[in-house]
C-alpha cells in the first residue's frame, strides 16, 4: 500500500479551517442492511437463506420481460447515457399526462430532494415536517443548515391532519421555506386524506410555502380518500410531487426518482442536475416498467392482501407480547416492540433483516417490509414470535 | 394532459424572489450527441450507420466476460445497491493499493467534482485553471459563484507547465481555493510532465491550495514523463486525484467516477455522498473491469496505434486544407479547422458525430474520439476530407 500523506499533519490545520465542521460530523443515511452483509458478518458466508424486509423493495423481483430487454440493452453501456432523457421524458409525459417541462428525473428521489434543498434552502431557513418522516429530509436539513420545525404525529394511527399542521404553523410568524409531507409516510405508513391535503396546500399557498409531497409509496394505498398529487399540480404552483421506481416498480438498484412540479422550479432543478445523472439502464428500465404497468397490478394486490394477512397474525400476538402496529397504507409496517434494537438484532441472527425504526426517528418500533409472498410473511411471523419469546 | 399551475402567475413572483437567478440562468453541460438523436433528427429514423466520435468512449464496447456477468447481476436490481460499497471498495483498495478510507466513489466523476466544490468552494473563492479545460469545472464554478482565474494554454502543444502556473499564481496575492489540472487535458489532449506537476503540487502546498488532478484519460498516455497521481498522494495532502470508468473501461452508461485523496477530505466527501449514489450494476461492473484489467491492455494499444494512424492522415490534409491538430495523449484529438461549427454540422449530415470544441472553450477546433478500429478512423478521414472540400 501507498502510505498516504506524510505532510497531512501540517496541512490538516488548513483543512480544518477550510472545510466546515458540519461536513466532517454529518451522519449519512443508514440504509437497510444488504443480504450479503449479513451473510458475511453473521453467518460467515455459510449457505443460509436470508430474508431482507428492510428497504421496502418489491420482492416479486424484476419482471421477466423487462429483465430480458435490459439484458439486451447492457451491450450499449459503453456509450454515455442520453443526458437529454429524450425517450424517458416522452414515456413519462405519456403515462402520467404531465408535460416533460414539468418533470425532473434523478438518480433516485434522494438526488431530487438534495436538489430541491439546494435551490431553495438557505442557512437558517425553516422547514416544517410532521414527525417522524423520511430520514433524508432531516439529514439534508442539517447539510443546508436549515431549522427543522416538527410536531409529533400521534398514535394509534399517526395520521397527518390539516388541523394539526395549521395549528402548528399558525404559531410561527416567520416565513416557512418548505413543508414536507410524505404520504404514505415513512416509517409510519400513515397518510393524509385528500381533503386535508388540499387544505394544507391552500394554507401553504397563502403563506408562500412550497410543499414537497413525497408519494414514494403511492401505488400501495387502498383508501378512497387518498390523493393523487399529480392531479393537484394543476391547482397548486407551490407543489412538488415526488415518485420513485424503487418500490412497486422493483428498480431500486438502478436508481430512478421523479419530481413533478411547475416549470419554474423544474427548470432550476434541471439546470443543476448533474450531467448523465440517470444511467442508461435506469432510463430504459423506467420506460419498460411504464409500458408494462399492467404486470404490476397483481403484484400490488398481493402485497395489499399480505398486509391483511400480517394484520391478522400480528393481532394474535398483540396481547401475548404487548406489541402493537400502525395501520399502514404502504408496503411496510411499523411494529411497536419492547426493545426495537434487540428485536432487530435477534431477527438478524434468525436470518431476517428488518429496520430498527429508531434510525428513522420512531423509537420502540421495527419497520418491516411486506412481502408479496405469504411464505415470507409466515416466516417473519414465526421468527418474530420466537424472538419475542426470548426477550 | 393536466393543465398545470393556473395560480402560477401569482406565485411566480415569490419563486422569482426565492430561487436565485443563477439557478434559472445556469447552462447545463452540453453532451456529445447520442446516435439515436442523430438518427431521429437528421436521418428521420431511416436505417443509417452512425459513428459517434463525440464523447471519447471506448468503441471496442463492453468486454464479453463482463457483459455476461452483468446480465446475470441484473436480476438483483430490485434490491437497493450496497450503500457501503463493500466489495467495490475492497477491489479498488486491492487494485490501486490505496486504502478505502482514501477513496470516494461517484455517479460519474462529475458527481465527485460537484461534491468537491460543495465542501470547499464558497461565493467569491478563487479557482485557478489552465484554459481551456473540462467544461464541468467552469459550470460548477458558476453554480458555487466562485471566481475563475484562467490563463491560456498555448499552441502548438498546449502543454501545461509549472513556470506558466507559477508566473500566473505569483501575481495573485489572495488565497486560491482550488487549482485544477486535467492531464491529459480535455479538450486539448495535452499533459503536464511529472516533474512539473510535482513542482506545482509543492508550490500549491506552500500556499495552501488544494489541487484537483483529473486523470480521466490516464490509461491512454504514451509518454514516460507522465505522472501517476496515485503515487503522488503520499507526498501531497493537498491532492485529489480523479479517475473514471467511462473511458478506457467502457462503462460510461453505468456512471462510475473515483476520487482518491487524504482521509480528511474523503470523509467530508463521503458524508455528503447521496445514499445509493453508485447503482448496483456500476458497482459490479467496476469490480469486473478491474478483475479483467488485462483485457483492456490490447484495447489501449489499438487506440494508441490508431492515434498515429490519424496523425499520418491528418498530416496529409494539413497543407491542402489549412488545418492542424494538437498532439494528444488521450483517446481524442483536437483538430483546428476554419469553421468548427460548420464542420461539425456537415459531419453530422455524413453520419459522423464529433464535438465542436467551442462548447469546450476551444474555438476553431473540433474534438474527435479516436476509435480503436482503423475502419472507423478511415471513415472519419474520408468524410472529414469531403466536408473540408465543401467548405
Amino acid at each position: 500500500f501507498i502510505k498516504m500523506n506524510t505532510k497531512l499533519n501540517n496541512f490538516e490545520e488548513y483543512l480544518k479551517n477550510t472545510i466546515e465542521d458540519k461536513f466532517i460530523s454529518l451522519n449519512r443515511y443508514k440504509a437497510g442492511k444488504p443480504i450479503e452483509e449479513i451473510k458475511r458478518e453473521i453467518f460467515k458466508n455459510k449457505k443460509v437463506k436470508i430474508l431482507k424486509l428492510a428497504s421496502n423493495e418489491n420482492l416479486t423481483g424484476v419482471d421477466k420481460t423487462i429483465l430480458k430487454q435490459l439484458q439486451k440493452e447492457l451491450k450499449n453501456i459503453y456509450y454515455y447515457p442520453d443526458d437529454s432523457l429524450y425517450y424517458l421524458l416522452n414515456e413519462l409525459e405519456g403515462f402520467y399526462k404531465i408535460k416533460k417541462e414539468n418533470i425532473v428525473v434523478g438518480n433516485g428521489a434522494v438526488e431530487l430532494i438534495r436538489y430541491i434543498y439546494q435551490i431553495l434552502v438557505k442557512k437558517g431557513d425553516k422547514i416544517f415536517i410532521p414527525h417522524p418522516s423520511f430520514a433524508i429530509y432531516y439529514i439534508d436539513a442539517n447539510l443546508f443548515e436549515a431549522q427543522l420545525i416538527t410536531y409529533n404525529l400521534m398514535p394509534p394511527d399517526f395520521q397527518i391532519k390539516y388541523e394539526d399542521i395549521k395549528n402548528n404553523l399558525d404559531k410561527i410568524d416567520d416565513p416557512i421555506k418548505l413543508l414536507i409531507i410524505c404520504s404514505p409516510n415513512n416509517p409510519t405508513g400513515s397518510i393524509i386524506f385528500k381533503n386535508d391535503l388540499e387544505k394544507v396546500l391552500n394554507y401553504a399557498l397563502n403563506r408562500n410555502i412550497i410543499v414537497i409531497l413525497d408519494e414514494a409509496y403511492f401505488e400501495f394505498v387502498d383508501n378512497e380518500n387518498y390523493h393523487n398529487g399529480l392531479e393537484l399540480l394543476k391547482e397548486y404552483p407551490n407543489l412538488i410531487v415526488l415518485r420513485t421506481f424503487s418500490k412497486v416498480f422493483a428498480l431500486a438498484g438502478l436508481r430512478i426518482g421523479i419530481a413533478f412540479t411547475n416549470q419554474y422550479i423544474s427548470k432550476a432543478l434541471n439546470n443543476i442536475r448533474l450531467p448523465f445523472n440517470v444511467n442508461t439502464l435506469a432510463q430504459k428500465a423506467t420506460i419498460l416498467a411504464l409500458k408494462n404497468y399492467n404486470t404490476f397490478v397483481d403484484k400490488i394486490k398481493s402485497i395489499i392482501n399480505q398486509k391483511y394477512f400480517l394484520y391478522s397474525k400480528l393481532d394474535q400476538l398483540k396481547k401475548e407480547f404487548n406489541i402493537d402496529y400502525i395501520k399502514t397504507y404502504s408496503n411496510f409496517i411499523a411494529i411497536r416492540v419492547k426493545d426495537a434494537n434487540k428485536v432487530f438484532n435477534e431477527l438478524l441472527l434468525e436470518g431476517i433483516i428488518v429496520r430498527p425504526a429508531s434510525d428513522m426517528n420512531l423509537g420502540d418500533y421495527i419497520r418491516v417490509t411486506i412481502s408479496p409472498f405469504k411464505s415470507h410473511n409466515e416466516l417473519f411471523i414465526k421468527k418474530f414470535k420466537k424472538v419475542l419469546k426470548k426477550i
